[in-house]
């Protein structure tokens, strides 16, 4: 633990790997170190695949370390390179990072399934933030739920878009639109950048006025080209969500849903009992025939459930 | 309810409003509709946005028609035509789907969140499937975990993908690949088809033999052409899982699933009374001042219940 909350490489890939695993290891871990937690910043790298959010966050990560900060990267991305899908440019680049012992970098798509990652995701960040990290990016493929879910545990959220993302756009008057604390068009350097920025305006443009109102950033990630913007734009939404309240209730307001969420496991686990298991499997066969409804069978076992 | 089993559109709309707003009279009306469902055929249309999925899933959907199939469709897709983001050209392509009043259209994507949906969709599923429709076309943008979620809920998967799709190509392996039952590279027209064509047979050569193995399938929608050999590969597989029981454990699967939904559904109303909500806020403080945990709140909570 001592290690751990020192910041030891070593420690911390231990630690994740025990949230990753889950079960109640994980859980005394999390308990044990939340009175650490509170002070990394969390940024939330989202977008398409294909939009240059694994360049993108490591010149973010250059940029903060040259300024001293610790830094944490989290990728829930199977696009990313940072989850072993890189080309060789995406290598080098990185090298950089890989060689710092200032940065820690850790995948989490390698895994197969996507479900339950935007949990586990959070989780690790607090390892990070406990371990002492200033900076915690989190790179995540915008497009799913579980997605969004991961971007709402940000306190800063970038999406990042490219001039092909026309379709992409489209869809963010569903998703990303909700979660985008500004907008990064990177690649500005490819055809089609002026008018990519422009529609991104124009959808902010029927937004409701709000405290805070996102913009776009062009950006050049793979050069490094608005790099220093972008980090001004998140500083400077840092300090209005400070002043405003809007990260203290941001904060309480993933708290809450982490309690919520804890109930929800702690319910689930105490409920399927091999016994109500073994209910469920003998009751199958009358939901097949269409005889029993999976409402009727449902009610059945939660009426077991509260008889106890 | 005579009027929803026999298909009138009216009683059918209704029923799927009903669905849509939850709570319990969406449950009395699925539970009620539950014993005539089971004979339609659920066929997942998933893919990255501007794969052409909409207009693959009309052309499917008018192929069935000229069989005298009766059709329903459910997009849940905001990048989707059916959702209101037409193209003129989408729009008149399917100017002959919306005076067919064999074919039941639904757009589930205009609410914004995408949350909970992949659930609602399903029910819809069940909805149209007592109204007797054939075949249930369910259009999902296939990148997180709830489109996933959707996938999972049909009977056979078509993946979509376009040339331009390389980025998706990647991300497949992690999620598209677990669920696509065959490919289609929709405007094969277009440059770089076959290279396309070769990646993901290259994908699908690493993985492990099974019983049925995904192929690829190139089409153009805009035009046509492939849909026939589309339609008569997802026959193939429809009479390929009938025949070895995979349907069966499918729908077997995904009933199990819907039954500890609904368990999990029923404890969380259960749980958060108004007292119990009450307790949430008032802990709420010591968490952000991170004097007690939110592992200590919920382990307190689910006490509380436990004691009642």
């Amino acid at each position: 633990m001592e290690k751990l909350l020192s910041g030891d490489r070593v420690a911390v890939a231990r630690a994740i790997s025990v949230v990753e695993n889950g079960e109640g290891e994980a859980r005394a871990l999390l308990r044990s170190l939340f009175a650490r937690t509170g002070r990394g910043y969390r940024i939330g790298i989202t977008g398409p695949p294909g939009a240059g959010k694994s360049t993108l966050t490591s010149r973010l990560a250059l940029h903060y370390r040259a300024r001293g900060l610790g830094v944490g990267i989290i990728a829930v991305d199977p696009t990313s390179p940072f989850s072993g899908g890189a080309l060789l440019g995406d290598r080098v680049r990185m090298g950089d990072l890989e060689t710092d012992t200032g940065v820690f970098i850790r995948s989490m798509a390698s895994r197969g399934s996507l479900g339950g990652l935007s949990r586990t995701a959070v989780e690790a960040a607090d390892v990070l933030d406990a371990a002492g990290k200033d900076i915690i990016l989190m790179e995540t493929v915008g497009v799913g739920q579980s997605e969004l879910d991961i971007a709402g545990a940000a306190d800063t959220t970038v999406v990042v878009l490219v001039p092909e993302s026309g379709d992409s756009i489209q869809a963010m008057k569903a998703g990303l639109m909700e979660i985008a604390d500004f907008f990064v068009l990177n690649k500005a350097d490819r055809p089609g950048a002026e008018q990519a920025v422009m529609s991104i305006q124009m959808i902010l443009h029927f937004r409701e006025a709000a405290e805070w109102n996102p913009s776009v950033l062009k950006a050049t990630a793979s050069t490094g080209a608005g790099i220093t913007e972008i980090a001004a734009l998140i500083e400077g939404h840092r300090a209005h969500i400070e002043r405003s309240g809007a990260l203290e209730s941001k904060r309480r307001k993933r708290i809450a849903q982490r309690i919520t969420g804890l109930v929800s496991e702690t319910l689930r686990v105490d409920f399927w009992t091999p016994e109500r298991k073994a209910m469920l499997v003998r009751r199958m066969d009358a939901v097949m025939r269409l005889v029993s409804s999976p409402y009727d069978v449902a009610d059945e076992l939660v009426d077991h459930f509260k008889s106890q």
